[in-house]
This record gives structure tokens, sequence and C-alpha cells, in this order.
């Protein structure tokens, strides 16, 4: 597809169908997010899939907005160093906001719709994952074929008026 | 281009031609930050657009690893309010992340090269672009048609290996 359909075809899928992602598509996704740049390329993320029905109910647990995985395909868990300093978080969380976008942006283009989750319960989290102490979720991004209408370039997207969010030159 | 292009294609570019990035590309690249989802879609982003010479160089001073911005085309500078919770500033940070990457894709789509630069000083960042007490520059992101090569798949991408970042259902 298009790159720039790609792009705007994306839109947050919460209910998916039962078709799988394959292996091959599932890389590409995965790839995409390995791929994403960060501070001084530090790369401080490490991506755990899960795609078994059991580990997706558990995961669906972790918080109250995260039901949807439970259903999906296959969820990606984006995982961070649990940094205690300020700055490094926040340098780790927008590094790993890019590599979540260029994930869904590959799914989309793939046709597969995806759905943020946050974690609440970390320590649960980190039980189902086998995650080392050191290192927590920064989020879940849950990909699948949408149960509703395919992907397609979104004609209204729900955002504030361009012109607003955009300044030319000054504020 | 194809969407798996352009994402293998973005590569880290702070050497730019003089060659100008034409106003409909340059609000295609905005558009896909302004489409990036975020947290509860809260929008906590704008976009401040330089691309007057005086005003670049002036933004390549706010940091010591941002002299690029001063020969890029155009800069985007990511703006988020200058909030003090650590969490609304982590999801804020996570959200740009998505928005950059965004930008960046849709650049690379058209052949567009992208580099990110910080702001070390945000009080001379918001007297240059007038931005209110209460927001903040989460990153400024350079964007200009490479000087040397052009924009192609990336063949030997420095990161950690694929099989070391990518944990399957288990750390």
């Amino acid at each position: 597809m298009e790159t720039w359909d790609a792009i705007r075809a994306r839109r947050n899928v919460r209910a998916y169908s039962d078709r799988p992602i394959n292996q091959p598509d599932l890389e590409r996704i995965l790839r995409a997010g390995w791929l994403a740049p960060s501070a001084s390329n530090r790369q401080h993320r490490d991506f755990v899939v899960s795609s078994d029905r059991d580990q997706l109910g558990q995961l669906a647990e972790v918080w109250q907005g995260a039901r949807h995985v439970a259903t999906s395909a296959a969820t990606v868990v984006v995982v961070i160093p649990a940094s205690t300093g300020a700055r490094d978080r926040e340098l780790d969380q927008f590094d790993a906001g890019q590599a979540v976008m260029a994930m869904m942006i590959a799914a989309s283009d793939l046709g597969i719709g995806s759905g943020h989750a946050s974690v609440g319960d970390q320590a649960r989290a980190r039980r189902i994952l086998g995650l080392p102490e050191d290192q927590e979720c920064a989020y879940m991004v849950a990909f699948g074929y949408p149960a509703d209408r395919p992907l397609a370039p979104l004609t209204k997207p729900n955002r504030r008026p361009f012109a607003e969010v955009v300044h030319w030159a000054k504020w």
C-alpha cells in the first residue's frame, strides 16, 4: 500500500476478527518497531510478543482498558528499563512512542488494525511475561484484522482542527 | 512509495541539500503527525513550523546537538504542555514520539530526510517561537532532502540483533 494511505488508514481497532496474523507479517510489524530511532541510538526497548490465547487473556487483565487484548491476534508489549531518572524515563517513553507508531503504520499497510493498552498492574504483567525486575511495560499494542469494516483512509479524523495545531513560524 | 520501503528508508539525515520542501509536501508531513493517536485522544501537542533561515539559525542554538537545524529546509518543533505531573509528562512524551515517527515516515515516503534535535534551552526556544509559559518543546525534527545519497531501504541497520530485541511469549 502507498505510505500515505497506510498512515491515513490507521485507526484505533479494538474488535478483531478470528483471522490470525501470519508469521512473516507479524515479523514485518516487529521489524518496523525495531528500526525506529532512539535517543543516541540507545535502543532502550524490547518487544514481548504474545499470540497465545491464555496469555492474551491474562494480559487483558493488567488494566481496565486492556480487555481488547484478549481477542487480539497478537499483542506486542513494549518493555523499557524501569529507570528512576525522570529525564531518562521521558526519553524512553518518547522512543517507545516512535517504535509503536512505526509498528502501527506497518500493520495498517497490511490491513491489520491496532489498539493501545496501558499497563496498570506492572507486577502482574512482569509475572505473565517473565520480565526481570529492572524492566517495565511502557505500553501494549494489540493487533488483529478488524471485526467490522476494513481499514481505509479516514475522511473525518477526530482531531483538533489542523489549522489550530499547526503554527507557522510563531505560536 | 510502498509503506514498507518508506519505513526502511528512514534514516537520520543531518546534512541537507538546498532544495526546499514544497508546501503540499510539508503539509502532508504535518498531517501525518496531526493524525497520530494520543492517550484518550487528548492531543497534547502542537507543531510550530520554521522554514525561515534566520529563525532556523536561532533554533539551532538551543542545544549543542541541534546545529543541523540551521541548514534544514524546515524544522517542526513539537510542543507539549509544561506539565509537572510525572505520569502526564510520560504520556505526552510517548504521544510526541508517535507524532514524530509518523512525520518522519511520511517524509521518507517523499524522499525527505529527517533528524531529531533536543531542546536544551527551553527559555530561549520559547522566546524564538513565541510560546506561552505553560508550553514547552518536547523535540525538534529537522527535514530536508539529503545532501549526500538519496533515501533508500537500509540494508544494514545499526540496531541490536532483532532476535535479541524480540521475545516470543516470554522474556
